[in-house]
């Protein structure tokens, strides 16, 4: 029986162990996350482990609840200490969980407990990483720099103004933190918010908009703005795919109902949001920069606790919507005129695996190294046999080898282990591979390929 | 090479085979199976082995039609001897098919047949069998007692008169013999068999059915006659899931209309099958019962065989309709007013899996320990793959330690052995975590854990 | 560690290589490829390597174009040393792709090349199997005898003469090479292109066609024509799959607009297509034959590349339609009046596998051993953990043993060790088995089943 969590922790065989030690120390290129600029531009220290570990972590909060946990200790008026409590008696039973290896692998490279968590060893716990987080080395940057975090994207709506990601450009932080574009709420034509964040955008981009073409002129200034600022990539949640087919004429007249909170039908919304999809796909291609799309995320799907503690607190879960036809043609719809981004395809339905891994191979090309990705395993698939599957399905129907990689896709600081949790199981696949007799057992070139997934590829993809 | 179902039949490490040790003699909890309590009331005796084993049994049936057996010897007038050589000639091939486990099992517990089932040893396994089965040791009782069967719930329409379960309450039978509430039809309110129904239902209910409320009152009136005889445990069939939002004020006309067996619009259906949903799910949660949702079956798919067999004759398979989006509305519904009652979810197709793992924490809470249950791997899955899979989609997204785990959902007496099938498997997996070094090796918490899931978990879950 | 590609390949175990030795022998049915009739008629020579590996294989062009080699160098003008030049860089990092295997297999069968294909071997590689190409030894014929190709079955358009599968059928080749009926363009009842084609479907037939009376005749003219020309078994596609419930009396109406180039509704359409679905399933059981059904593939998805190179150019990837209830229903329809063909069942999308395993059972019977069949990992599934999960599937579901296997799909007479992948991989999993304590370690046993997989099921199977 192998010890938990040991040095050979999730490594099959030496060739896994000598692989991974060959890319263990690589920088960290963490290309999509959740981290507030905010409190990196601070430099935020933190009041104790309650707050830095279970604020706002809704995949611990969800956990919690399903082993019987009273929301007072969860979101509620609990006191941190007992808080921690609770979640410590949950832990100790999360066998198989990826909260446990989480939770573990944390405990040790940001803490240096190196024991088990438990409700018998909570007050230790406790008691130990408070005072760590008491201590001088324990900050922002300092997590920062003690993981190697060469690049950090947040993710940043059109109309921010993105005044922490332009101070700590000057900043001394080596870690450049780079913002992300996500147009969710210029995409949301059929939210009452629309016509307010309109004006918003119009305020901030100092275009004045009243149809599409000036909707489009202002995101496109916003795009710009961003592109200055650092960003290299987009972000955009498909919940579902939509996609229809438009006439340029018609288009206009649906924007302008839009713009003034007219009801759209769903044809209408579908329209408009194919033509602003296309259209913000051609200014990044035009740009150089990487799209992002998630597909099948079902949100807040428990409006009781939606009007109690609002989005992202644990009430996600998986859509199981057709993507293959929607996808097919919103990618089609660009490439058709030549002007289709590097794209990289997320599902949160592992159902899709096999879909999303050949569809990229429908609109790779134009001598771009792995221009179409089949992005990590993402949010509930970020575990040893959702990454394993995902880096199956690529390596049998794409191309392993040009993969680039992991991004934490975390609000917390304490993630960056996540990367090594990867790797390991990264090398692991890979030395399979050789170890099985599967693929020649050459050394380096395993290891250029370890190190291309681990940090070379996402490298030379996005122009960081 | 190991020796075929050896003692660590299934167990892969010294680790697995302890922990088995220390959990196969705990009693069984069979909250859903289909038996006939009127075959347990009278403590059945049987004829011969193709009664017991291959009468009614389609999963049987569907591979002796995939093997080329015709069916004058499945479920035509064929000697009874004759139709076990068929068998025995299947089942020789069966490799890699849970039945070739079921069947082994099956022959070495219930009737300490210890060879291996072939045409040459047909006529020794039917010879030793029946002798087994004409012994005094062999009926209902004995074999509940063998298996140290605590509790089985049967399957039960609301307009039962539960007079079996009634006088095996008294009897002195030690298993408990509780009914389920499964008001399939009661939710067929556009089968043209609905006004015939909700007549059966006034009648024994004494409430005259005219409208939706009555229509409500008759069925909550057997849900506490159900529960008095000691039901605490519903199940629904949901092939398709509908669900549709409705105002109270139209649900009373639409259900008019079904009770005059008026043909109904689909909308109409919906909208009706949503109502009756939510209102049963109140009168659930009131009682402390839990709801059982079994989805994405499709059955009777051969209309000829259909005709000539009915239903449960080997022509169901799996569907494959989306369910996120409707499965996560009904219990929004009901969790909205805080009435969702203790939930169990089963889909048929695996492809849902982690939709499901995923959607059970939409709406785990209130304190109560794993109140949103995804369901034990589901008859076509009830193999060592299918189970392996949902108890690791379940580790991944869930509380894999508060899962109620095994029941049998079987016709037969002699599936009792599927249990230990589910725990070997299931410890196996347990102890891989371990041995793995995924999870400490802490022996009292594995085999804590072991017992929670083979029997205290559904113990605590359900209250029998 | 393993060296790659070994003479125990695949197989991990002692009972594994003993029963690969078994079975690597045995000749090779080849019920299905894409072989061009005429390059065999012709013993056909080739030029170089490219063109007998590169020129047509889509599967390769899609993962150069994932490694950023321009067009040119694939569909384009560029030389053929240097197009090959950038299918050795490619391949060089393919870990983990059955790409990296069939290569190596490729090179090793058929050329005898030991080592592995890299940038840094190219040349010797080029050089190497150009002599062996154009050695006297290294034609088509040569090809087929040495791999012990004992059927092949081509695929062929109705309209088709078969002209060199009748002069075939009279050389001095042993493989017998067979038309397959592939009535894709007969279905297409909504494309433009469907009147001009059913005039020319008039002339082969002699049979004038106005009404779908007519219509069918010249059908049922053809697949006689075939069935003497030695067609044993016919090719759908059905992407989606459509069914739609129809009364005689208006198909002959809407057949008439069809054949008139009029525009059909979509209803009009798929009750046409299920009409003629089921004419030629009736006419396809009278004979004997097998009906495969293809399901979900997306094809032709880059409109750009489409324009510029055609179908089948790697363009092609999976669709997530649900196929549950309209195969159901269609196959219902033929076995409604007990006129189901034998069929099998393929699904690109590996998340139908359980559907599709479990829908094969829904229409066994009829005295046919293994008559409906759940068939082999196809195409972007035909990898090893594609392979693996078709066939536990099929084991879970129905009965692996009845299976009857491997076929190429291929455009490329160097496909032939995709059978010698699949035995090892079939056999790898056989002994797993019985290596683990599932299924009796009788070898006899064993290596029959092993056998009927490789080729006696589909021998007996089809009527060849």
């Amino acid at each position: 029986m192998k010890p938990f969590l040991s040095d050979d922790f999730l490594l099959d065989n030496e060739l896994a162990i000598k692989l991974y030690n060959e890319i263990k120390g690589l920088p960290i290129l963490d290309y999509h996350c959740h981290l507030d600029p905010a409190e990196i531009a601070e430099d935020k220290r933190f009041k104790n482990l309650t707050e830095i570990w279970l604020g706002g972590d809704h995949y611990k909060w969800r956990l919690m609840r399903a082993n019987g946990v009273c929301e007072e200790y969860i979101t509620g008026e609990a006191d941190d200490c007992d808080k921690f409590y609770k979640w410590a008696e949950t832990v100790e039973d999360l066998i198989g969980s990826p909260l446990y290896h989480w939770t573990h692998l944390e405990l040790r490279r940001y803490f240096g407990y190196m024991g088990c968590l438990s409700a018998k060893t909570a007050k230790e716990v406790w008691e130990h990483c408070n005072s760590v987080i008491q201590g001088a080395d324990f900050s922002v940057w300092k997590i920062l720099e003690r993981f190697n975090v060469e690049v950090l994207c947040t993710t940043d709506d059109p109309a921010d103004d993105l005044r922490y990601h332009i101070s700590l450009a000057k900043s001394g932080l080596k870690t450049k933190v780079l913002p992300t574009f996500r147009p969710s709420k210029a995409m949301a034509v059929d939210s009452p918010g629309f016509p307010a964040y309109t004006g918003k955008l119009a305020e901030v981009s100092g275009v004045s908009i009243s149809d599409y073409e000036t909707l489009r002129a202002a995101l496109y200034k916003r795009i710009e703005f961003f592109h200055e600022a650092g960003c290299r990539v987009s972000d955009n949640a498909l919940d579902p795919p939509v996609f229809e087919d438009y006439e340029d004429s018609e288009i206009n007249y649906i924007c302008i109902k839009a713009l003034n909170g007219e009801l759209l039908e769903n044809v209408e919304i579908n329209k408009l949001k194919t033509a602003l999809f296309v259209d913000m796909g051609r200014k990044y291609a035009g740009l150089g920069w990487a799209m992002q799309l998630h597909l099948n995320a079902a949100r807040s799907n428990n409006r009781l606790m939606y009007e109690k503690l609002g989005p992202d607190t644990g009430y996600d879960s998986i859509l199981d919507v057709p993507v293959a036809v929607s996808v097919n043609k919103l990618l089609d719809s660009l490439a058709k005129t030549d002007s289709l981004p590097k794209t990289i395809l997320y599902s949160l339905n592992p159902a899709d695996d096999d879909v999303i891994g050949t569809l990229t191979g429908n609109f790779q090309g134009g001598g771009v190294r792995g221009k179409i990705q089949f992005g990590s395993a993402w949010w509930f698939n970020d575990t040893k046999s959702g990454m394993e599957k995902q880096m199956t399905v690529l390596a049998n129907t794409g191309m392993l080898a040009r993969f680039i990689g992991m991004l934490t896709d975390s609000r917390s600081f304490l993630s960056y282990t996540r990367h090594e949790y990867f790797r390991r199981i990264m090398v692991n696949l890979i030395a399979g591979f050789a170890w099985r007799g599967e693929f020649p057992g050459d050394f380096n070139k395993l290891a250029a390929i370890a190190r291309n997934i681990s940090y070379g590829n996402a490298k030379e993809y996005f122009s960081f």
